[in-house]
């Protein structure tokens, strides 16, 4: 359960203080040039601080490849990557070891499995999102190539939503050790109509999915979302008319799908992400042997990865609409 | 692609005015016996007018059982079933099938498949979903025996909250013709720690992706969703104590769902619905020759559809509950 | 698990002796038009007896399509089709339901799902190639307009290899109530280069799986199969050279697939058959309730089927050879 | 489609002189302590040379584990591992860059991906086994633990059946830079009843899959395979009776399983793989430029490779025994 995707397929791996992060990306066309500086860039966008407040966990995450690729063409064959974790378990683990932290899945996965590497949170640390990172950003050149764009940006965090306003909220939050989440908006063009699988691959469905399978992301819109629930539906219904003599939508309401399909307008989408569990603030938790306990988390904690978030997002509607378009070609002719 | 589901699987057939709709669930248990009184109950429920101002449908919904079943109780074998239609293709789709309908999937089905079952929307319409609540109500009785339990209830529609305000806005739109959606919320309860799969099977992933696979469905939240994103994570950890010495969790801002895997805690979200698509009012479009034109849909339609679509989520969130069960069973003593 | 194929998917569901045998095939390209009668006619070579020996189940298999189609053209959407079962449940199941029958499935299925529908098999029957008949069927239409032709025959019946021999044996066998198995070849050709997916989805191996699913399949082999253990490398490598300028082989030794990829010539493989299970010879068997108890089967059954196999093997080899041009589709500019 | 498996997935990755050859192994029940000194060994054995005939590729295939495994037990996250290629790209790969080696992948890979990782086959190559080898050895310390035993041998190499025969036909084969095939069995002792999925996962389907997707894999057979086309249905069935009061089979001609699904008896089965292609004596062929050339390959290559595809054979058998056993148990209260 730790893949995604139909024909272009994602199968993760690694915890966060393990040998390694990294993934196998199946169903990759062949003979496509991948543009590995460009990929290393894109990944480091996943770590690029924002303001001063925001950790600085130092590895370089270097990508290394591992199969796939010959001469810096595709091969058509799974295309293997992973990057090593180079920071060393730290003593700050210790009492995390015997605690269950408030809003981290400790205790699902402890339940689950039986077992956890504690360390940075082991699969459930959000360095995990290195290797859809990484998957993703090969699939956005070959969107590109393609003619389809995908961007991302901050619309609030904490609820606010002009930048000044943002960076107080932010240094407030951060002097108690608090933290903030924050929504993130992405949109894609250059899509053509047609995309999309009826009835439970509905593309928005799939997107929907890809999104709140990001850690912290705990809602999904597309295109006006709830706002189009307190409107009437002569008020949303996107009509068609002729723009030099080609169909195209009056206005944008429903995020450039209707019917799960692809209308060849702009997709849009909002997501919701809770703020990071790791606070510096002292709280109330349980451990391992069922004592009632106290835990303040030392170490390093963002009090905002929104940010950071932006590249992932990217990342993963690449992956799901590049594998919308291979499914796509297979029928093009009907 | 028109199925859904792991070891639990469905998979449906039928357009709107075809011959039948209908499905096969796949990887059902044997020796369980089903209710099919109480199936057909559930199912009528999809087709209650709350108030006066909805369309009468008239067809009676008798599920015919092809097969699964022996007896009255399931072999383990796929359980098919179909609802036969019997409205006639009436008059009143012929205008449709030379001008595309706004907010209706008549364009993107027309691009994507070069041909469109026009009549009622086809494969496209709503009436698929009765394929769903068949399906859905036999994960439910299932899921019953196992302790758990799934309701939703109507939050808003149209944007208003209370009753009386709704009864009210209802009827306004209909007198116009026009039509309004609303937001529904749903929670399940009695699911044990550890459901759910990390990474990108994410239990509330998988619940998000089946309810934005609903026809007009283009929201979601579990938990408290896009209000998450304003607080402080001192507010919103949901930290765990002891409740007669068993872990409980003090708050239940996160929906019952840590690391995408059940906590024990209640699962709850929300869901927006925009307005239906087929509305009394001249609309702008285009003809499928490519001409400008404008549309008055006649025959019927409904202001709104919240009411009907309870059992609907509740059958969806059946389904992905029960799969995740099944999956949870193959592991469960490690 | 009732499903098979990746792009083009199979759903099939009945049991023997309950309302119907049917399917769901999903992933059909849109706008083909299905011929109808010619599919009926392909169905029917389930059932026309060879020689006078096999039994007559009299059901007129007739086609009922419940959707996916409009005025004869595919819609892109599931075509799901049914038959109905006509035969009574008749007292010579009476027997059976108390005591196993040697070489059935009826032990498997029992312990396996404690409950069995045993009229006739039920879901073990091979009354359920039937549906795999129908939908291989239409798969075979489409492959045909692709310039792709499937074809199968009869190679040995209980090791005999002439007509004249055949006959006499099947005469033999059943006089005394005995039964008689075979080897079936079938070979496809204006298959492109480049049909199959490394590794584990080659393009014999997906094949491979397919046969030995159809009931009492219990080999396979691609091009010589078994031979080529017997023999040298240096007899079997298909060499290229060049024909009117193009690459062809020299010879066909491996079946026309090399590395589990389609190499352009004939795609030829063997099937062996058990002896249909059900003989009129009295057997040892043990009861339902743990007893050794003799069985004697009365009622109809065939002392061989292979005759009749020979379209449910075009059908099988059909669906995962159109499963894999659809694969091959999505990637052929690559 | 470098991936096989439903709750227990493998995805492998690598070519022959890439940087590594690897694997995801995906679905493994957490909380099992892995003898990582045992799974080295059982991998060696892949490279053992049984006679002094067979090439020295001399790479110690060191496992490398990612992720997974927490102070040696597993965490049910996926287990990823990979053995890094040390042999350098030889000359000897020049000349096949330029020329289609017969029997070998080249051409169809060519074909299909219009770029090919020639240097010792690349993907196509068998040292893709060891990924599989490795996967599948931890599958069987699990079954193991379960009871459940896998072993394999050699029956015959270029038809002889004795060892001193073999011996001298391999020497006989070595000296003029010929190859050979071979027979090999494969026997399942432990399984319990109920393995298995109808109709399209039957046990031996999905084993024969299995089987046929292993390089130079060309034939399978289940029981008595292709002997069973030549008998009675009263030589075959395999009666119950009792043994100590509890059901067994008189006979095991069907080899274990019944109906698809696995009947408590020895599962045993057959393969054939034909001689390896690449072979010391000059050969037919074509350029990549589309010219008729000739080639003697130099270079190591072995005269047969029968003996070291026992543990790939175990291990594929292990991988899907495994998956089918996680699958029973979500079930197994039915």
């Amino acid at each position: 359960m730790n893949s995604m995707g139909q024909l272009l397929r994602l199968n993760t791996f690694g915890e966060s203080h393990g040998v390694a992060i990294g993934g196998v990306l199946d169903g990759f066309p062949s003979k496509f040039t991948l543009d590995l500086e460009a990929l290393q860039s894109f990944v480091a966008r996943r770590k690029t601080a924002q303001h001063s407040f925001e950790s600085s966990r130092q590895e370089p995450d270097e990508i290394e490849l591992l199969s796939g690729l010959y001469k810096g063409q595709t091969l058509g064959s799974p295309i293997a990557f992973m990057v090593r974790n180079r920071d060393a378990l730290s003593g700050a683990y210790k009492e995390i070891e015997a605690k269950y932290r408030p809003g981290h899945a400790d205790y699902t996965y402890h339940q689950k499995y039986g077992i956890h590497a504690f360390a940075g949170g082991g699969r459930s640390s959000a360095r995990e999102t290195l290797a859809r990172t990484i998957a993703g950003g090969m699939a956005l050149q070959w969107l590109q190539k393609e003619g389809i764009h995908i961007s991302s940006k901050v619309v609030s965090i904490g609820g606010e939503e002009g930048e000044p306003q943002i960076a107080k909220k932010i240094m407030e939050a951060s002097k108690r050790g608090d933290s903030l989440g924050g929504v993130v908006s992405c949109s894609i063009s250059g899509v053509p109509v047609g995309l999309g699988e009826p009835l439970y691959d509905k593309l928005h469905a799939t997107l929907g999915k890809a999104m709140l399978s990001i850690n912290a992301c705990k809602g999904f819109e597309i295109g006006q979302g709830f706002r189009l629930a307190e409107q009437y539906g002569s008020q949303v219904n996107d009509a068609l008319h002729l723009v030099e003599g080609r169909p195209k939508h009056r206005s944008n309401h429903l995020g450039g799908i209707i019917g799960g399909i692809s209308n060849g307008e702009e997709i849009y989408m909002r997501l919701s992400f809770r703020p990071p569990a790791s606070i510096g603030i002292r709280q109330q938790t349980i451990t391992h042997k069922g004592e009632e306990a106290e835990l303040k988390i030392s170490g390093r904690h963002d009090s905002t990865f929104i940010y950071r978030v932006l590249p992932i997002v990217e990342a993963m509607a690449a992956l799901v609409v590049m594998d919308h378009m291979l499914i796509y070609r297979a029928y093009r002719d009907r």
